[in-house]
């Protein structure tokens, strides 16, 4: 077996050519990475488990790709320009060869954003990677999820239940299906978090599903809102809003501002209720009414 | 089982009363955390893996707390202050109990060093915790360890090798040994990084062992040095120079700016070996010459 420093080597070059424009004065290395910007820094972590965030069979290159895109996926939320990432990686795998495709993956996303691997951790243990992710902003402000205001349309930029629909073909091996790239890959939408920065009220990434995520930026904001599910773009079906990773932006908009490459689901209201309406009568576990 | 959103609110609460002295202007609770600050940023990620970083009958406190301490470290090695940390916590278990128990061991040491939490993740998964540390410089310089130039002579703050008999006494039920602490609970060097800094040539924490943290120390700064065995304070006996987690520093000055209440162990010589000598004969693994 390769040794720690051995296999560290296959990744501490990652994005270096991105230092300088990136702000960071020392990369992998020493004790930490330094960053020398003089404009805010936001940051964020996620983990990524195996057999809970991607499932065991998937390639190493897609492992490595999907932790940092999801991780990533919040400097998108708040309008923010993703500069550099670090990466924990857990694995009691022997093979260097996994280790160089994990590398390949991460790589492949680093030049995508232009990003820089800055440092990580290289553990032995249950195969687990956490991605810390930094951004700037790319204008003054930084995009929140406490702010939406009564009035507001509340607004995503592609269908829910990709994700969702991907892991279902991957696991019954449909390997021509379009969707297993929506969930193996997905694209953090750093293009339309910079977009919308200065004119979105407030904004959320829909990790853990449409209608969480939404519940979460209301009660962040103190507002309600009401929903129309048959303006809700879908994959599969109306289940679809409690899908998790999709990655898409659920954004709340001005109706001044309001354009019509966003799908619009509904608008923001007083009070901290949802209300759910459809004429189509969907057969969807609610009441109507959904308090939070 | 608590849902994870009510886990969470046992954990955000760490060090708020710290966010406007170390430069938070988001805290948890949106996608990102924001520092803005003007100043330089360090930053280091360090991964706790039950039975690999710690016991798995340790207490949920003592692993909260050693799981920060360790990150700490790397940024006392930078000569910086910790401003904030963040924690990803991959876990299987199930009892609330347990979690209070872990906040509590982590918001000792966020008191300890007034940091605050400014993010995490809480997923499941066999016990891994990944703290993110960010510090900013106390001066001018940051200390790093590419640094050491011939003549300076090597330092150490206190005894090898304490952290290793700590565990060894735990793992025999000794619970009145004195070293058990060092090993639960290390004391990351905040305060002697702040000592040397302006004076120190270069630092590392000594993590995974004095003398393999030293050559890394003297390979990013591409010179050799000159150890004396005899003069290198032990626990147990001289492997104590190969036990890892003591979490010190090791660093070196310049003879004008040595200070008694350092250990010198050696000087830095050109040339990329390390030579170590002894008087006593020492049953140790070594060729009198460590290449590297």
């Amino acid at each position: 077996m390769s040794s720690e420093f051995e296999l560290i080597e296959l990744f501490q070059h990652i994005g270096a050519e991105f230092y300088k424009q990136n702000g960071i004065i020392t990369g992998p290395g020493d004790d930490c990475a330094i960053f020398d910007l003089d404009t805010p820094i936001v940051t964020s972590v996620d983990s990524s488990v195996i057999d809970v965030h991607f499932p065991s069979n998937a390639s190493p290159q897609d492992i490595g790709y999907r932790a940092v895109a999801v991780a990533l996926s919040d400097i998108a939320a708040m309008g923010c320009k993703p500069i550099a990432f670090s990466l924990s990686v857990s694995s009691q795998i022997s093979d260097e060869i996994w280790y160089k495709k994990l590398a390949e993956g991460i790589e492949d996303i680093a030049n995508k954003f232009e990003i820089s691997l800055i440092g990580g951790d290289l553990t032995n243990g249950p195969l687990n990677l956490n991605a810390i992710v930094y951004g700037t902003p790319y204008s003054e402000k930084i995009l929140m999820r406490d702010s939406a205001q009564v009035g507001d349309l509340i607004c995503i930029s592609s269908p829910t239940g990709r994700a969702k629909k991907g892991l279902a073909d991957w696991n019954n091996m449909e390997s021509n299906s379009k969707y297993i790239q929506d969930y193996l890959r997905p694209l953090p939408k750093i293009e339309l978090g910079k977009k919308i920065v200065n004119f979105a009220s407030a904004c959320i990434d829909t990790s853990d599903g449409l209608l969480a995520d939404l519940k979460k930026l209301l009660k962040a904001s103190k507002q309600g809102a009401v929903i129309n599910l048959d303006d809700i773009p879908i994959t599969i079906d109306i289940n679809d809003i409690n899908a998790g990773d999709d990655y898409d932006l659920c954004f709340t908009v001005p109706k001044s501002k309001f354009d019509n490459t966003f799908y619009k689901i509904g608008e923001v209201t007083e009070g901290l209720e949802i209300k759910l309406t459809s004429n189509k009568g969907y057969d969807i576990d609610i009441n109507g009414y959904e308090h939070f």
